[in-house]
């Protein structure tokens, strides 16, 4: 028995490390591995058509709902309750396939980053929006081509469009409308930019203050603002997810994923978690067994 | 009066430098413009519905024809005659919008190195091919939304799009289709895009096969094969147009014209060009006034 959380690879076989399927029809077929914690080696953008249950990602129950979107990148930990019901459809990619160049790289790194900021990843998708409907379908019918000299980089473009539509919607939520002209918005933006490349190496608030030219106090005046959280509870919360994560979806001791995330000593992971999460690093873990 | 072709740059006061007008509306209201040879410093992509007449690009006549596509980089000489009808779109852009990264680049330059290959711009799209209206229809509706901090980048998708499947009518045809998996079809591509490069530099065929690692008798099969020319005779056809483009729309003088395109004496460019076109230079320039 695997007592850790499984990793899914992308199916071999296939022309393009790029697939769209029917999300009734992947559940329904899939139910067994979708209703225990699993993650899975390639991005997914799943497209909801009618959707009610929940979906857990990264450890947040998501309350799925009707026309919305979730983007969940590669290695995330998902589960659906057994109480889902969801249609739609669900395109997957990996980075090998759509990250021609660096800026693929920033824009997958930019779906993520919205989505820590807005708290949630569930997007709604106003009702005369047709975009998503027109590109999925543009998607499809690319499948029934046959493969040619152009035909990656023309679904490349396609999930780029997605990526782009997709953060769209994000940035017109009203957290981001109010503050898209603002100081604030754009200097924590930066901050969790810079936060997701060091934050197992720097967890200092000084560190990122300093690179982003910022006193500490500008610096928790702008997350107390847009997050109302402190730069040093945001910090704090990016070392427990990715401790979470290692936690459950690797089979690495304690010891090693506290030198992982940048602690002199596993006795100080140790109570930083447990303070953090009220339960100790191994409690944790198997709390969260996949049996 | 200006003697020279006169050179339209694109339209200032616009949110990108990226614009999709009413080619029908457009004729109507530039028909001064465009019964003239003229040329532009941003690239234009035709979608003709309906179409008739002849449209003139480079010096060479086309038969415009409904259901067509006719990409035109920068710089481009074009007249439309007096007869000439069309409907449909017309796409126009920059390369400094458009041009993100190389790729961008490359792909650019790929429009107009197939279109070399076939001898003619015009590519008829299929009835059933509904992607051209499709991706037409969403940049439409893509200029209705209010300009944010992703609206760039989802027009350049939607152009890569455009030229991606312009690219794929092209390799559809009869001459791609036959030649696509043949060592000669890739060789002749590899040449034409070198040729690109360097011609004013190196207008001997033995630099362009030793580049390619080949003998001049392989690369002779090869372009014998897919064009039914000789490599001198595919490298000359390229200086010649260099020489027209620069002798219609630039103020330059032949003897200036002549090194540029790297001849060391301008008499012999005056007989080079002379035993191709049937013309001396100034006779050729006289020809094309725009008076």
């Amino acid at each position: 028995m695997n007592k850790f959380i499984p990793k899914y690879h992308f199916r071999k076989g296939l022309r393009h490390e790029c697939e769209v399927i029917d999300l009734e029809h992947f559940c329904a077929n899939n139910r067994k591995i979708i209703l225990k914690p699993h993650r899975t080696n390639f991005n997914q953008l799943f497209y909801f058509h009618k959707a009610k249950g929940i979906h857990t990602v990264d450890f947040e129950d998501i309350t799925l709902a009707d026309n919305s979107l979730l983007f969940a990148p590669k290695d995330t930990v998902h589960r659906f309750d057994d109480k889902a019901e969801v249609s739609g459809v669900l395109l997957l990619f990996t980075d090998n396939f759509f990250c021609s160049n660096s800026q693929d790289s920033i824009l997958l790194r930019n779906c993520v980053f919205h989505s820590n900021i807005t708290q949630s990843t569930l997007i709604h998708i106003p009702e005369q929006n047709t975009v998503f409907d027109n590109v999925f379908g543009q998607i499809y019918r690319e499948f029934d081509n046959e493969k040619d000299s152009v035909q990656a980089d023309i679904l490349r473009n396609y999930i780029r469009l997605l990526l782009l539509h997709f953060i769209r919607e994000q940035i017109s939520l009203p957290i981001f409308r109010n503050q898209s002209d603002n100081q604030d918005f754009e200097l924590v933006r930066a901050f969790e930019d810079m936060l997701e490349q060091h934050y197992n190496s720097s967890p200092q608030v000084a560190y990122y203050c300093q690179s982003l030219n910022v006193t500490e106090k500008r610096l928790q005046t702008a997350t107390r603002n847009i997050l109302d959280q402190s730069p040093k509870e945001i910090i704090k919360d990016r070392i427990v997810l990715e401790a979470k994560r290692l936690l459950v979806y690797s089979s690495d001791s304690v010891k090693e994923i506290s030198f992982r995330l940048g602690f002199d000593e596993p006795t100080n992971f140790t109570k930083f978690f447990k303070k953090s999460t009220g339960k100790s690093p191994m409690d944790f873990r198997s709390s969260q067994k996949n049996d």
